[in-house]
Order: structure tokens, then C-alpha cells, then sequence
């Protein structure tokens, strides 16, 4: 399995227009594409990845909301179509369990420190001055890869993940935009594996 | 310089509506990616890149947009505003010469032949089927690398491209979207050249 963690630090927690992800939803853009390339390949979507955004914006944060590759259905890559998905799973109670918005998309109030210790993977922070991910791949298997948005991990936020990461892996030279790494990730190891 | 020419077959020539990218505009929302991934790095924008986007779509094609990283401002990486600055080019009167619509974007009536006979850089056709990029990697400076959308190159348009290719070139084992390709390019051409 490879997972991802995405922190919006500030995407909102109720449902928002989706004309102004970018704006008035809180970078919900980011996330979007954070999706969309950690699920999708030329024709299809990738069923062994999960992913989990952290929602932490306004008005009732935090929540969680985690999308299973496997289960998935009806999801195209465009940031429009994975911000409806996003924005029901938001329109939906959510409490301390995961309660299924949409097929495959899940949503639970759930913050940072609750989701690290639940989700049952080795846990890998992706930061610019880390390990190198060229190095290290060929040992990363049943892994949840954490990433900050534009703005990176809150102080506190990253205090958490580094004491629970098993390693902290750079995947470039330049610092980058949160969904090209996820995209170098997929890469890497499926240069290894062959496939995803 | 690093350039990338998308191929968008069914993408629009004329003003489209932003709430209908991937729908009625003809798969813009894909085209909106590509440019992304090719001009922005974590807080800016690739100076050394252009990125060309041929639109076969309706009604009037074939039409060229030019982005320059090295003048382009005002752009954020999100799709809808993309695509704004795309439409805004579609709006403009476009003739056989370059015409700036924005700022570091110009949009010409061009088809693909006239294209890759006036971009002075050597083509590199990406196809799954091509030499493995980390073997041509190091060889690899001033080269348009050329891309198919959602449903690759039309056959004519194939041969154009593989008859003035210097190379085809595989980006990773998997078929991916486009976008994701560019990612790749990067990333191979940034860790040899530790920036881009
Ligand atoms: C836009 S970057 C954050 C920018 C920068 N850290 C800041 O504080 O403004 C978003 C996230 O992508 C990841 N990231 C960016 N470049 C990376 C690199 N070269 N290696 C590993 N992770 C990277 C990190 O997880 C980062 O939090
Ligand atoms: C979505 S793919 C096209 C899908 C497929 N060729 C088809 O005919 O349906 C979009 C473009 O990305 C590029 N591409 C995708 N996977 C690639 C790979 N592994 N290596 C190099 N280029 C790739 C090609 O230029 C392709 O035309």
C-alpha cells in the first residue's frame, strides 16, 4: 500500500464554493490535484493507494477525510470534479469514526496526532533537506508519506510527524509543490516495482 | 531551456466557460495541469521553461498558445485560473504571428508542422515505448519534449512528430497523464543540473 497524508492548513471544514478553491476554500485547489495524482494514471486509478487530507480551516476543524483507490468510483483528475467529491464528503456528520460520504471517500473528525497512530503503515515525512527518496526506495513498501501544503507543516503539526516518522526523505533538489512530490514518489517506486 | 509542447485534440478554440473544463471545453482542465506542472515550483515559476499547447478542437482550429516562464505573471498553478488566461487568448483576433494576449502569453493560428519547424530547440517525443530518461537524461538541455493528451497523438500527427523527433523517450513503466510526465522530466533534469 502507498498512502498520503496532506495537510491543509488552511482548507475549510464545511462545504464551499466551488468556483473559489483557491480562494474562499482555503487552497482546497491544492489538495484537489494532491488527489488526483496520487490516484490516477493514463487510464484507470491506482487501487493500492489511499489518501488522507487533513483538513484544518475553518469552521470546525479538524477533519479527515480519506479516499481508498480501490473502492473509488466515478472520480475524474480535473480539480472540479475531485472538489465535489471533497465538498459531500464535507455536507455529511462527521464524528469520531469514518462515515462513508461517497463510494470509496470517507470523512471523520479525527486530527493529526489520532490519524498517525491509526493508520498502520511506517510513516515517512517528505521534506526538502531529507534522506534521498533514490536511496531509500528500494525499502519503502506499506508506507503513509506525509506532506505539508504551500505553507508546509504547522510548527506544532511537525513536531508530531518527525517524532513518529521512520524517515524523512527529500524527493528533489528544488522545493516543489506538494502534488509533484507525490507524483516522484509514485515514480520512484514504480521504477522498482514495475508497476503500482 | 526545457519547453513542452501538449497536444489538446479536442481542446477548444474559442472562449470556453470555466465551470465546464474537462466537459464542454474539450479536456482543458488536462491542458490547465500540463502548463502547471511545466512553470511552478514550490513559491514560483520556472524562468527556463516555455510551454506551447496546440488546441485542435472547434471551431477554428488548429490555434497555438505560448507561455514564457520568464515573463508570465499573475498566474497562480490552480486550473480555473489557467484557464482563465488561456480563454482570455482564445478572445484575441489570433493570425499567423505570435500576438501577446497576457502578459508572457501569446496565442497564433499555427498547425503542429509549422510549430515544430520554428521552435529552435531538438525534439524528444514522449511515448511509453521510448528510451528510458534516465539514460538520456545527462544529454538532455534546449529540447521541446513533446506530448499527446488524454488519447495521444492522432496518427498523422504521430508521424510528424517521430519524423522530426532526435528521440523517443519513456518517462516510467506505467502509461501516466500528461502532467505527470512533465513532472518526471523535471525531476530527471533537476537532479542533474541541481536546480532548473
Ligand atoms: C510547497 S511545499 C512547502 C513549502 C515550504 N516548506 C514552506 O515552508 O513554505 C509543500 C510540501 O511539499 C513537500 N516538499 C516540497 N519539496 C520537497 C522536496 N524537495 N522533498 C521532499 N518534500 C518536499 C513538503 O512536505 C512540503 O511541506
Ligand atoms: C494519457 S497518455 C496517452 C494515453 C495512451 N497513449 C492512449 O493512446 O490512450 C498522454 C501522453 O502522455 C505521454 N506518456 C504517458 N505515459 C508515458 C510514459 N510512460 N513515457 C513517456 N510518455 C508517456 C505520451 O506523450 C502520451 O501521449
Amino acid at each position: 500500500m502507498r498512502a498520503f497524508l496532506i495537510v491543509g492548513n488552511k482548507a475549510v471544514t464545511k462545504p464551499f464554493n466551488l468556483n473559489d478553491l483557491a480562494g474562499g476554500a482555503g487552497r482546497m485547489d491544492l489538495l484537489c490535484r494532491c488527489v488526483a495524482q496520487a490516484l490516477f494514471i493514463s487510464h484507470g486509478i491506482r487501487k493500492d493507494v489511499e489518501v488522507y487530507l487533513l483538513l484544518l480551516g475553518p469552521p470546525e476543524p479538524p477533519k479527515a477525510i480519506l479516499i481508498k483507490g480501490s473502492e473509488v468510483r466515478y472520480m475524474a483528475p480535473d480539480e472540479r470534479n475531485i472538489a465535489g467529491i471533497i465538498r459531500k464528503a464535507l455536507s455529511v456528520e462527521a464524528g469520531k469514526q469514518w462515515h462513508k460520504s461517497s463510494p470509496g471517500v470517507y470523512v471523520a473528525k479525527k486530527g493529526l496526532e489520532e490519524l498517525l497512530d491509526e493508520i498502520p503503515y511506517r510513516i515517512v515525512y517528505l521534506r526538502e533537506d531529507g534522506e534521498d527518496i533514490r536511496e531509500v526506495a528500494p525499502q519503502i513498501y506499506d508506507v503513509l508519506f506525509v506532506l505539508g501544503d504551500h505553507i508546509g507543516l504547522g510548527e506544532d503539526d511537525e513536531k508530531i510527524v518527525v517524532e513518529k516518522a521512520w524517515k524523512i526523505v527529500s524527493v528533489s533538489p528544488l522545493s516543489l509543490q506538494a502534488d509533484q512530490c507525490i507524483v516522484i514518489v509514485h515514480y520512484e517506486l514504480d521504477r522498482i516495482t514495475g508497476t503500482s
